[in-house]
């Protein structure tokens, strides 16, 4: 919620509603922060897309695929339509989860290396999976659903700079309602449709690993690995932001008396982030920036990562003074940055378990926050609190059409 | 058209209908055969399930893409609410065509052995070629169109003994529609989304052959080794149905004179259709049914291969007669029948070239036969005239919504 409605307003999901007006039914639902209404396949991709759209959204760390995206869209527009609690939704979309995460599971991280874009290719069974429990089908119709899925799933990665991003992962979230929509009209697919010899798994290349994928069902959940996190850049890249907005609030000095920050990781992070930073994307995987924001703005939220910032004279002045140090033994998605002042004197923090993470899940009220960034970018700053109340009163059964009607304009 | 018109009123085509007619916007265009309207994206769905229902519509032969279904029907439909003329739609078509069956001849043939439906994952590309030709897009929107087409490609072969194979091939050509739209309002995609290093060719566990792909363009024209089926079964089947058939009418004798049935071919043949036959699905597939048709009912069209003629017992008894030899001298997609008759006589028939080949594509007359027969199957017998002369002429500038006029109810 707090992601799409921070990129409601961005001209791509925009033209996306625009394009779907008038290919939509008469039934139409909401779109987060935004005025339009669309038919529920249409609410689904464009929900989906803005959700996804920064990559700010919630990961499931075995596979980093975003997994709320592509399926709480199409379960909120047939709950606002057809009047399902919060209850239910909330079920249906822990559910969806699961069988998204358990099959991405199953076939990485080949999936993603050859090209796949895993939120993408593996949010559709999710959705469908997710649509098959509201629209209470049968297990023959939900294992129907899931195999029709398999002829939806698409999305690469070559493709993931672009807007064409939006194409697959609002994609997954419209195909995955429509895939168990034609289950409950009696449409079927073949037993192997995601295993089989020429299934989905094989033809993308994966043999699946089917223990992953199906053992201790209801026992071992996929879903607790999911996490939120505080910073719209890579993961990897959060403990050197931890890091380094732990020195800007210890040493309270002017970014001009900092002669030089070393940031000191693994491989991953030197591979992934020791790079010039020319656009908004670089931006997000990037050492010098992601130290720069947090040590001179005190801040890594949503407009540290924006084009603006990549072209503030003061975050460009300093991303200079910043080095990156392979460290051999630091532990994965750790960081430690060592600030040297101009008058000699050095810091140093460490952080191995970053904030958002498994082990760091962020505190309610850093999701609260995250929720107002997102009204505000939204102009629906005043609406933030009964959209965060709505949202924490879900499993109490609230209203879902109740949260549509806050949460749009 | 042919094969839309026998399709249309199959339940899982009427299903599709059904489960789309609630999300379709206001602009309502026609159903080939049926009586519904759905707007543009709906009825390309519908209409490219239904013309690729019974695998009986045309094949290019490097590749075995079926290329008309997914291209042709978001053509008709833009075509029948603008009013573009026939002309238009045909040059717009050929492009498509092209388009599809250069792509999928670059990754051709590990991309259909590995598991991809490649008639639906190459007819996106198509039907979004086909779209911006016929929306008048600029080369950049284009190029658009077709990268945003690389995140929207699925389909598996597993799923083609079902309806999931509708849901693939109907999504390729309401994909295409889409990805044309979303480029015409400003959507961009991957320079490198089909032959990118993590793009569709390589995800797709390919390395495009790219002289294939982008070499001789408008010298080199795969679209001229596209020809149509004679009879609803596959192909390599077609040499010993002609057979069987010249056998028929020069023996003008009853089954039950004859004792038995030789079929000898190369080993393709005898792989995949040395079989017992107890479906619909085998039928298409089948050494011995192929020949009891042709000798017993004399014909080998849509009702020789539905169940009904599988499970006619003097169909079942005839096929026992029949015996399937390899010939290893038997050139390719050849068949020669000897027949046997009780009183000791015996005759053969040889074809090498069979007819609806690249060497003897079919007359004319057979087109508008097979159209007959589709009309007729759709409640439409006495439109057939209509239709055919209508199609014919297409490329004198005819009018689309005229043409969907008749062949719809």
């Amino acid at each position: 919620m707090a992601c799409a409605l921070e990129a409601a307003s961005d001209p791509a999901i925009a033209a996306a509603a625009a394009v779907l007006a008038p290919f939509s039914g008469p039934a139409r639902t909401r779109l987060i922060g935004r005025g339009e209404r669309l038919d529920a396949m249409g609410a689904a991709f464009v929900n989906a897309a803005a959700a996804n759209f920064l990559d700010y959204d919630d990961t499931h760390f075995p596979t980093a695929i975003h997994p709320t995206a592509p399926v709480a869209p199409p379960l909120l527009a047939l709950a606002e339509q057809h009047g399902h609690s919060g209850e239910e939704v909330l079920h249906a979309l822990i559910l969806g989860l699961e069988v998204e995460c358990r099959i991405g599971h199953a076939v990485s991280p080949g999936h993603y290396a050859r090209g796949w874009h895993i939120t993408s290719t593996c949010g559709v069974f999710g959705a469908a999976a997710a649509c098959a429990k509201l629209l209470r089908l049968t297990a023959d119709q939900t294992e129907a659903a899931l195999g029709l899925a398999a002829s939806q799933s698409a999305g690469v990665v070559e493709n993931l700079p672009t807007a064409a991003k939006n194409v697959s992962v609002g994609g997954a979230a419209r195909h995955g309602l429509f895939c168990a929509l034609l289950a409950q009209a009696g449409y079927t697919a073949a037993p192997g449709a995601i295993e089989g010899r020429l299934g989905w798994a094989r033809a993308m290349g994966d043999e699946a690993d089917l223990d992953l994928m199906l053992g201790d069902l209801g026992e071992r959940w996929e879903t607790a690995d999911v996490a939120f996190k505080p910073y719209p850049a890579g993961f990897v890249f959060h403990a050197e932001i931890d890091a380094c907005l732990a020195l800007h609030d210890r040493l309270t000095i002017a970014p001009d008396q900092i002669a030089e920050v070393v940031v000191r990781g693994d491989q991953l992070l030197l591979d992934r982030g020791d790079r010039e930073t020319v656009t908004n994307r670089d931006a997000r995987v990037s050492i010098p920036h992601a130290a720069a924001v947090a040590l001179v703005r005190g801040r890594a939220g949503v407009a540290e990562f924006e084009q603006a910032a990549v072209d503030d004279p003061a975050l460009w002045a300093f991303r200079a003074k910043v080095r990156a140090e392979h460290d051999p033994a630091a532990p994965p998605a750790s960081a430690s940055v060592t600030v040297i002042t101009t008058d000699g004197r050095s810091e140093t923090a460490t952080v191995t378990d970053a904030r958002g993470g498994p082990a760091n899940p962020l505190p309610d009220t850093d999701l609260e926050a995250k929720l107002r960034d997102g009204a505000r970018a939204a102009g629906l700053e005043d609406r933030a609190d009964d959209i965060i109340a709505r949202v924490w009163g879900l499993d109490g059964g609230a209203d879902i059409a109740g949260l549509m009607r806050a949460a749009a304009k």
